[in-house]
Order: structure tokens, then sequence, then C-alpha cells
């Protein structure tokens, strides 16, 4: 094995990987809870001995405490490799179905370098993923020591770490030497960027759960974590049992009591129709039970149908629930119970679909598609804002250089990676993943010029696919508007970040061009006559561009209101039929102030499916459907996805345009509250920030919002003049008013809503 | 794992590549010779089951006789995974040490696609490295199937192959379907090229040892040959061996009859002070003796100095040599035993360096450097004529996109890069190599071009290193005529290339942009006083430029007698002290016929080294040093390397300048001989060529030319007319003389010498 570890643990752990299903009873063997009932005596001895361990690892803990304790890769790498691992786990009917884009690889040789000073004489503790040598000052140290001794004073530390399997990866821990910053790193191609701080975090480190990091598992060996779940219902057949799971689930169904040698069979359902059918469910495992227990590939499913062969047996099943350790630091609540039900299944859902990166459904594709993901950003920004899930997947979807395709091969989805990076740096104000990162921004800015027409507009050449939507008959031919204003904004994005990364040139560069392609728009596609874009240089109007054109405030109030009234709601145009892109239909409306219509959309829409009993929300949804009817796509009666993440935008919705949070400057460093309740009695509910959370509570006649710190801007309509005793209420226009708001205090409004 | 393996043994193999030297011990294992004393009927019984089964291997192999019989890997990928296994295991004083250029990385997802007609119903047997799919005429395969039956008729194969660890392998056999040719891959860029057919055969596959393919162990599996070598002397302290295998060796060392535990070191030298010198030797190992019997990793030396803990004990000590299984095609005898002594040390020190790939050294670095395997291919046009040798090291060289920096980091390796291609289409007329690697010398020229100067010239820029030679005061500044000299002939390899690759618009462009270059390398840095190129725009003169000059051809008569008079025979120009110089020095006195003057320098130098008792051939050699300071290199008293790739140029200068073989068309459709005796009474040998060897004979008045195929030209000087009974001599010049040759016959010249 040419990746050597410097521990021989690692290598245990490698031929334990060979079996990675065997390796997760190992994992999950320790969790096991000793259920006795302990005397008095016993309690207080035990209850002593923690105090005691809780003193010493603080002890401990403090000798180390500015340690660098976590593992540093090249950044992207990481992600680049587990995108691999993941996306090559796709089966479709027990037939392994891997993506049809490039899929790139890692730097196989990589050098870490820090300069130090310690204060006082200081052991380094290195440990690595992968071949390594060391240079302390210049010179080589013998061999692949674990501990390097430096004496008080300025130190130059250099490792190299060599990795074919996986990416190399380095973990330094000392006193005073390796503290969290300074290390630089490259991959032979004489550009040092910087390896730790913030934006490392965020290149595949620290996102691992806290306990695994505790035990020094490297990050090729990382695992999202499990939990057991039991079934709900099951149904005993002779050969057979169909085990109900009571909602929608990912991970292991475990097998419990086999007896016997013979052949299993495992049909996973999202629905209890797609279990039963042998010949149509979309996923499966056939199995040889070799022993006592039998434990399955991860997969999603409520109901699993298990069959075997005569002369088995098979007591009972459970499953492993896999997930990402993640914390719900976004709620919602209102008077409306149904829309409490819908908030709480799209976050279910959400939850689901975000693993070792935003995927777009559990049961089928399980890749990342840029499309989806910049969906999930966005609602990931009021469920979790967990930063590293978004910059894992920005990694992972990017890969490497040379661009030789768009990202998925889907110019859309191109386009839609510079706006999941506009929106990152707009939600966290993290600076240090866009220096990062630049550089592939720019490589893949320059394959999207080089592919430009004489008009400096973007159409498809070959090897290109347009996606847009699924929709009849939608004209991917000639100009498309809703690609260029996809490019105008790639190259506002473009122009921000250059700032950031200290290109200024190439930012003023790019900025004068989205200037000049901004007014070209308008130019080329601005229809007077019909007072909407038209969808291409061949003509017609479709909603594309005319919904996205609001979100991004393209339009003066006057284009606005008429693209609302001549597009939007307007019923000759062709309709949307897919969730994909009903978010931004609905966030355009809600933009423009229509959340009780959107509302009222919500509940047919969401609330159908729940009374249809989903527990997780689908990837289409028709009213006019019946039965099995629901399950159907692509030409498969159990094609459809029925946890898809692009079903989970109320949460988006909600958050942004209800209770109305939004960064008014990058990082929420201001931001502005402006509560909307689109026809509910009350609402309540978290916005979280980089600082941590936003609170709202909204009712017909008082407003209370708090915020932990930051500077903020309470907006709002009311009939009479508002009453706030905690700060100045501003009238800014008729019925208009704001409140500045301050960190750690709670104000409260007395008004009366205009609704 | 992910690389799941579609058979059970290979995992057994992967646990078993935990410790790669039990591996070998398992390979080693079978070659048991079983010796008995058998009785007559015992060997009548062995003698007709021999003759049955190969009977029965005759018809079988009928059966398949057609078959794809080999692994296909992305053409390049197999090579840069190699290539970091190989150069990631340097070791220095026991410290790992790698090399300090980017590394790339395999595709881990490859589509394999052909077009079939098979002639009757067929079965075809799929084997892979990778997890795969297969689809037929469009439609998925449940599972991952090992048999796929086609029946008669038009088919259309594709798999798509996925492997994290190493590159996605194939290989597919049938009766009728899988012929040797056809087949197409692509990593996902669509950019579907050819897998199969001559050209793949270079790229990762035919190269591996017959007995391996027979067996079927896939690309990642393969290893060098192995056999056992016995130490000539011992020496035996109490706790000590002093061990000596006769001659540099590379291979494995293996202790035997190990007692007790503890600790084990040992000292490798190429002399036997460097094996001493426990402080100094270049390469140690320091073990834990864990059983009786203990094997090292692979490690160069003639010397071993075995030493171990108070209490433990060791009987003896062997080795496994390893070497590249590779024929010597070519030889050379002559009337001068020290020459024939010459030749054949060269030929072992060639054989020790043409490993995985052509390496500089076998003790030091071990690593893939562009100048030095560039004079390992010409010399293996004359020993080995193994094409597979040269297309490996070119594919590793050369890596992947983008480019961010020279081969190697140094400009004139990039530069060398593309003479080898330029010669290797000149020796072996592969065009399909060429084609699929023109798309990287493309991207490489485009890097090249890039940073020419405001003169087209290129000077070093920041992480350009300009090696040219190690010699004092060498100035690298301003425009140096050697860079744009190799600069020149490489736009003209690109502009012969890229004819071959079918791109003629970029061909015409390379081609007038060399011809442009190539006049103004005159105007710019011939000095017509001098008669010599300049150094540089700085100035001066050196050798360098001038006798590539030579042997590029691009002077004319008067200048070339110039500079060889003016520069290469003048010593008040700064003499070439490398061997690697000394190469191109000794190849341009011959290309103007001075064969005397180069045998005499021939003799002085490699002799001299012999008379040190030299079993291979040395990275420098001064006659002026003593003892041994002729260990001596960078520094330390022992950084020389003794067993040199460049040492061995001798085999080149016989075969190229004495027998005077070469290709006059690409792939020696058409070729000269012009035996050229320089000072000696007779020589024969053998130059091997695509079509079989040629043979050539040479005293003062008899030649005698044969070649297996081919047409030919006997080129020669006499002082009488010459009679040749098998062919027309024709005379023409004065003394000079031509016979046209022919294939299968021998032609004997009888002729008088004009030395």
């Amino acid at each position: 094995m040419s990746a050597a570890l410097n521990s021989p643990k690692w290598e245990l752990k490698k031929i334990c990987d060979l079996n990675e299903d065997l390796c997760r009873h190992r994992v999950v063997a320790p969790v096991v809870v000793v259920a006795s009932r302990p005397t008095r005596r016993v309690k207080v001895f035990w209850g002593v001995l923690t105090g005691v361990m809780i003193v010493l690892y603080i002890l401990f803990n403090g000798h180390v405490a500015k340690a660098q304790d976590k593992w540093m890769t090249y950044p992207g790498d990481f992600e680049v490799w587990m995108g691999n691992k993941m996306q090559n786990r796709r089966t479709e009917r027990g037939t392994f179905f891997p993506p049809f884009w490039r899929l790139d690889n890692h730097y196989v040789l990589v050098d870490f370098r820090k300069e130090v000073e310690c204060l006082s004489d200081d052991d380094v503790e290195v440990l690595t993923e992968g071949k390594y040598n060391c240079k302390v000052d210049g010179q080589l140290v013998s061999g692949a020591p674990r501990w390097l001794h430096l004496a008080k004073g300025k130190h130059v530390l250099e490792l190299k770490v060599y990795n074919q399997d996986s990416p190399p990866a380095l973990r330094v821990r000392s006193r005073s030497c390796a503290a969290d910053s300074g290390w630089m790193v490259t991959f032979e191609d004489k550009e040092w960027i910087d390896a730790s701080g913030k934006a490392s975090d965020k290149s595949g480190t620290v996102w691992l759960p806290v306990e695994v990091l505790r035990f020094g598992v490297p990050p090729s060996q990382w695992r999202l974590a499990i939990s057991p779940r039991q079934a709900v219902h099951v149904e005993r057949g002779s050969r057979s049992l169909i085990v109900d799971f009571g909602k929608e689930s990912f991970g292991y169904v475990r097998l419990h009591g086999v007896k016997g040698r013979g052949k299993l069979s495992l049909y996973y359902g999202e629905s209890k129709e797609e279990a039963l059918s042998v010949d149509s469910c979309e996923v499966l495992d056939r199995l040889e039970a070799v022993g006592d227990t039998v434990l399955t590939g991860s997969r999603a499913f409520r109901y699993v149908n298990i069959q075997w062969e005569e002369g088995m047996q098979v007591d009972s099943a459970s499953m492993l629930f896999e997930y990402l350790p993640v914390a719900q630091r976004g709620s919602f609540r209102c008077s409306d119970e149904e829309i409490n039900k819908i908030y709480d299944v799209a976050a279910y859902t959400l939850h689901l679909n975000t693993r070792e990166f935003f995927i777009d459904g559990i049961k089928r594709d399980r890749w990342i598609w840029s499309g989806d993901a910049y969906q999930s950003y966005l609602m990931n920004y009021y469920l979790f804002f967990d930063e590293a899930s978004v910059t894992r997947t920005l990694w992972a979807l990017r890969g490497k250089d040379p661009v030789t395709s768009h990202i998925n091969t889907i110019m859309d989805y191109s386009f839609y990676w510079y706006l999941g990076i506009y929106d990152y740096y707009q939600y966290t104000g993290d600076t240090s993943f866009i220096r990062l990162c630049y550089p592939r921004m720019v490589s893949l800015m320059n394959f999207i010029e080089g592919r430009r027409n004489k008009n400096r507009w973007l159409v498809g050449l070959p090897g290109d696919w347009l996606f847009i939507d699924w929709a009849d008959g939608l004209s991917k031919k000639g100009e498309v508007s809703f690609e260029q204003l996809l490019y105008v904004r790639s190259l506002e994005t473009m122009a921000l970040c250059a700032g950031l990364a200290g290109d200024g040139v190439a930012g003023q560069r790019y900025g004068e061009e989205a200037a000049v392609l901004k007014r070209k728009l308008f130019a080329d596609f601005w229809d007077e006559n019909r007072m909407a874009f038209r969808h291409s240089s061949l003509g017609g109007v479709t909603r594309y561009s005319n919904m996205f054109g609001i979100f991004f405030g393209y339009f003066d109030a006057r284009q606005q209101d008429a693209v609302k009234r001549g597009v939007l709601l307007n019923d000759s145009i062709q309709k949307i039929t897919t969730p994909y892109m009903r978010f931004y239909e609905l966030e355009a409306l809600c933009a423009t102030g229509d959340q009780g219509h959107v509302l009222k959309e919500m509940k047919d829409y969401w609330g159908g499916m729940l009374s249809l009993g989903a527990t997780s929300f689908w990837e289409k949804y028709d009213p006019t459907e019946k039965g099995v009817q629901h399950y159907a796509m692509y030409g498969r009666p159990f094609g459809r996805s029925l946890c898809h993440a692009w079903g989970a935008s109320p949460i988006y919705l909600l958050g942004k345009y209800y209770l109305g949070v939004k960064p008014l400057e990058p990082g929420y460093q201001r931001y502005a509250v402006r509560p909307v309740l689109g026809g509910l009695e009350w609402m309540e509910g978290d916005v979280p920030t980089p600082h941590g959370n936003v609170r709202v509570y909204c009712s017909r006649n008082t407003i209370r919002v708090s915020a932990a710190s930051g500077k903020g801007v309470l907006q709002f309509k009311s009939k009479t003049r508002p009453v706030c005793k905690e700060g100045v209420v501003r009238e800014v226009g008729k019925n208009s008013y704001e409140v500045d708001l301050e960190g750690g205090k709670v104000y409260t409004v007395k008004y009366v809503d205009t609704e």
C-alpha cells in the first residue's frame, strides 16, 4: 500500500476498509449503553471519577490549548476525492451507475510550510496521512519522526506528504508553535496558498465531527454519523418481511437472526408500492447470507421488502440511520398548523439531502448537481447555516483545471456555481474561501468567455447542455435570455471576488464587462411593448429570465410591476411545473410583496403532498394525478424521488420573506428584518447568522425582535404610528417605518398590520 | 476500498499489498524447481503429459485466437500513476525524499466503447480493475457481469469503469468481437481517443511481461521481474556481515537464519568504503527482526554491511535481483578488448537504469529526469529497441494539463521531451503514439510560447530552472543560445507531429515559426568573426549550442568545419566535465567524422573507470582524483552515483557512428549503414530496428552487412574500387561509394580502408 501511515492502527483500518460494512459494525460496537441499577455508593463513585476526569481533561487540554488540532489537506482536494467516492456509490437496481462528467483527482504530493516562533522549548507532534518527511530550518530530519523538538526561538517547519490513495493530510499539535494559522501549502506548483485558519476549515477539515477529530481519525477515514432505528411496523410472510420504518430514511439495513445459507433479496421503497414491486423498484440488493447478521450498503427507503430462499430464516430487521451531525439553528412556528408541519417536513427533507455534500435526492442520483445544490445553499442559510457544507459542495462541483466542460456539462449550472459563491459571501462574509477559490473562478470564466459568440452572448456549442428546466417544448436555440442573465450575474460575482482576492485590475475589467452586458441584456432582450424579457433572440416570452430579473433587482419599479402582472400572474405564459423553478417563481412573488398569494400556493402544493402522507417532499407533485401515478417519472413506475432537496424551499421562503431576515452587508455585518405575515395570525422563529440567531415574533399588532450581536434594521408597515420603548421609530414613507437594532437587546413594537 | 475488483482474489492481493515485501515472497514461492532423479518411466510420462498440455493449450488458444488479450487504460494514465509510485520510493539515509515538481494523478472514471460485428454468437469475458457497468447496444446490463452473451450481428459495447486507487483498467476476451483494435476511450470529456491497437500497447499494457498477462494480473499489480542472486564474498564479524555481490546490483536483500528479536541495520555501498561508512553511506535500512527471514525494500548496491544487536544472530544474506525483462538485441565486438568490455559494462549500466521508466541512476534519485531520459532513449535504440520504455517515460514526464511549469521545472528538459518524440518517430515510425500524445505536446508548447520575450526568445522567468550542464560559472542570464536552439528543434518537432496528428493548419504555423526562428538564431547568435554561436545575447562562446548545431545539421560545411576546429577542438573554450554533456560532445565529433579521436577518449574515460574496478559506469569520472575522492559529489563523501544511465553512451556512439546504422526514413523504412573503424582493426555487431536487426561486420578490407527486411544504403570510403557480388557499387564522390541494400540478403564488400 503506497500510503504508509505513521501509526500501525491505520493499516488495520485499511484492511477493515475492505469491507466497509464490517467497519461500520466496529464503529457501532462501542456505542453500547450499560443499563443497570447502581447503588448510591456506586453513583457517588462514578460521579467523583467523572469530575476528576473532567478536571484532568481540562488541564491536559490547557497544555495544548493553542494547538493546531485539525487535519489539513490541499484546499479542495478532500472534496474532490470524497465527491468521487460519494458520486460513484449510485446503483440502479443493483447496477453501478456513475456520473457522466469528468471526475478529477487529488494532488498526490503536497508541501506544508510554516514559520513559527516558540516562546519556550517545545515538542511538536506530527501526524500525517501519507508518507512524509520533515525539514526544520532547512535541515532534513532523519526518518519520519512523530515528535519534533524545537528550541525556543524562530523556526521554519516544512513537511512533504505523499499519498496516492487519498489526499495527503497533515495534523500538527504543539503548545506554542503550531497555532491555528500560518500554515501554507503547495502542490509543487510553487504557488503557496493558505492551508489553515478559517479558509481551510472549509476545505475539508473542521466539518469533521468533533468526536472523530478527538480520536484522531484522518480525513480519508471519515464517515457520516449513524444511529440505530427500529421498524414501526412489520408484515411477516413465510419467506419474507415487509418492514416499515415509519418515514423516509437513509441508512443501512441490518438483518438479525439470519439462519441457513442462501440468497437474500431486499427491495427498497419510498412508497410501499415500490417495495412490493420487485420488478420495478429503483433500488435493490441481492446478498449472500454468510452469518447471523447481514448489513446492506447505504440506501434510501421507508419500506423494505426482504425475501429469502427456502431453508433460510430471518428474525427481524432494523437500520442504522446515517446522517450529517449538523445542528438545526433555524426555526419557524405560526398560527397555521399545516404550515408548521410543512416547515418540519421541509427541514427533515433538507437534512436528509445534506450529507457529505448537498445532493439532489437520496434515492436516485445522489450526485452533486450545481442547480440543485444552489437551492440547498439558500435553504441552508435559514436552517443550519452550515458554511462547510456549502464550501464542500462548491469545491467538489468545480473540480480542477483544465476546464473542459460546463459544471455537470450544463451551461446554467456553471452560472449557478458563481451565484452560489455570490450568496455565500453575502451570508457568511468569508473572504478566505473566496481567495482560495478565486483562481478556479477565473479559469472557469476563461472557459466561458472563450465560448462567446460575436454578440458576446453564450449559445449552446457541442458538448453544452442548456437545461433551464424540464418543460415541454422549451426552446434552447439562439441566444437564450435566461442564460445571458445568469452570465451577467456571474460577471458581477467575478468583479466582487476579484476585489476580495486582491486582483483589482481583473475586478475592474469584470465590473465593466458586467455593466456593459447588463445594458446589452436590456437592449437585446427587453420588449418594451410586452414589458418583459423575450425568451431568446428568436422571440417569445417565458417566465425564467423575468422572475430572476426581479430578485436580482435588475428591474426598475415600473418594469417589475409590469413583469409581475404581465408574466408571473399571466396564465397565458407557459406555466412552471417543476418545484425546481417553482422555488424561484415563489421567491419572485415574495420579492414583489405577494406573501399572501405564496402562502396559499404553499398550502396547496406542499400541503397537498402532506395530505397524501408524504414524510419528506418530492421531486415533483401534480395534484391532478392519482394513486401510484404520483410515484412515476422518467417513464418508470417508481422513477420519482420522494425526498428531493428542492422540495424543501418553504424553509427559505418562510425565513427570508415572512420572518423577513436577510443580510444587508456581507456576513450579516448589517441585516434587515422585514416581517410579512402574508395572512398568518402570528409567526415566530429563528434565523441563523454568523453571529448567532436573529429571533423574530410577529402578530398583527406586535413585533418582537432580538439578535445576539450586530447591527440591523427592522422594516415594517403600520396603519398607526408604532410604539417601541427600546428604540427610535423612524417614518420612511407612507405607513412605512424603521427601527435600528442593536445586538443583545429585545425590541418590542406595538403597531397595526396593514394587510 | 473504493476499487472493487470483479474477482475476489484481487482483494486478497490488496491485503497482501499492505506488505509489499511479503507479496514478493508469495511471487517467488512458486518458482521452486523440484530436483530429483526421475526414472525413465516417469520421464516418458511427463514428456507425454507435457505434449498433451501443449496441444490442448494451442487448441484452447485457437478458440480465443483473435481475442483482445491485454489490459487497456486511459493512454498515459498508467504511466502517471506508476511514475508516482516509483518516484516516491526514494530515500536518503532512510528518510523519504520525494520529487520537487508537481505530480499528477489518473482519471478515476473512464468510458470504453467499441462497435463490434460478431460473425456468430459469442461470449465476451469482461475483466476490470475497478467498479464497472456495461451497456450493450445502449441497454444497461444488470449487475457487473463477467460474461456478456452477444448474438450474431453488429453491436455496440460500452463499459464505464471507476477506480480511485489506480487507473481504471479493462480487459475483454472473446472469439470474434473484441479483436485487437477499435476500442475508444474517454474520461468523460466527450473526446473519444483510441484505446487499443499499437498506440495503447505503449500506454501501459503490452510492456507487461507476457507471463504476467497470461495469468491476468491487472496493471496496478504489475511488478518488475526478480531472480535470486548469491553473494560472491562475505566477511563475517560477531555482530555483522559484510557481503559483496560482485558487481553493481539492484534489488531486495534477504537475510536468512535470523534468530532473536531486535534491531538490524543495513548500510549499502556502491563501493566497499561506502558500505563501511555507517555515518555517510547514502542508503540504509533500519529494521526490526520479526521472523526467521528479513526482506528489505529495493536498493542499489554492490556491498551490504549488515549489523545487528547483541543477542541476535544472522546466518547469511542473498538478494532478489530486480529487473525489467527486456531482450538485448544490439551487440558490439571488435579487435579492442577494452572497448568490448566498455560496451558490456555500458549495456549492464543501461539495463540497470531501464526499469519502470528510464531513470537517472539506481542509487540516488531514481527519478525520471527528462534530460537523462533523452540519452537513454538514444542508447535504447541501439541496445534493446524497447519502444514501450520510451513511451512510458515520455508519458510520465509530461504528466497532465494544465501545464504550470517546465518538465522537472527545467526549461531545457521541456525541449528534450520534444526531441525525444522527434527521435522516437525517426527510429520507430509509430504514428499512433504521436496522435495520442499530440494534445499534450500542444499544451506544453502553448505554455512555452506564453513565456517568450519581445524578441520571441525564451529567458528564465520565476520558477524556471535553466540547467544546461553542471559547469562552473556558466551564465544563464539573457537569451541563452542553447535554449533557443532546442526551442527551434522543438518547433520543428511540433510541425512534424501536427502533420502526423492531422492538424495541418497548426503544422504549417509551427513549420513557419521554426523556419523564421532558425534564421533568427543565426541572425542573433552566430558570430561570423569567431565562426561560432555566441553563448547568449550577453556574448562569449561555449560548446553547448555549437555541438548541438552540428548533429542537428544546422550548419553548412564551412560553418561545421569552423565550429569543429574553433570550438570543439579548442582548449581555450571552457571544457565539458560531465559525462552528460560529453555524450553530445563526442557525438558532435563523431558526426564530423572524428571517430578516431573519440575512440581514444572512450578508452581514456570509460577505460579509466574500468581500471578502477567499475562494474557499471559513473555519474562523473575525473582521472585526476584519487581513491575515495572518486565517490564524492554534492559535498557528500559518497554522493556520487556509480551506476548512472548517462554513463552508458558508448552503446549509442558505437552503434550509430562506428557500426554506423541509422534510419533515413521514419521507422527504418530506409536506413543507412556507414561503418567507420576509427582505428579499430575490425568490428562487428547488431543494430535493432522495428523490422529485425541490421548486422554489420567491418575490417580494413571487408564489409559484410545484412538485414532481415527493409531498404538500406551502405556508405563507405575505399582507396580502391570496391567489389560486391550481391549488389551494385556506386561511386558518389572521391573514394566514396554506396551499395543499395535489400532485406534478407548478405552483402560482402571487398575494399581498402582510407584511414
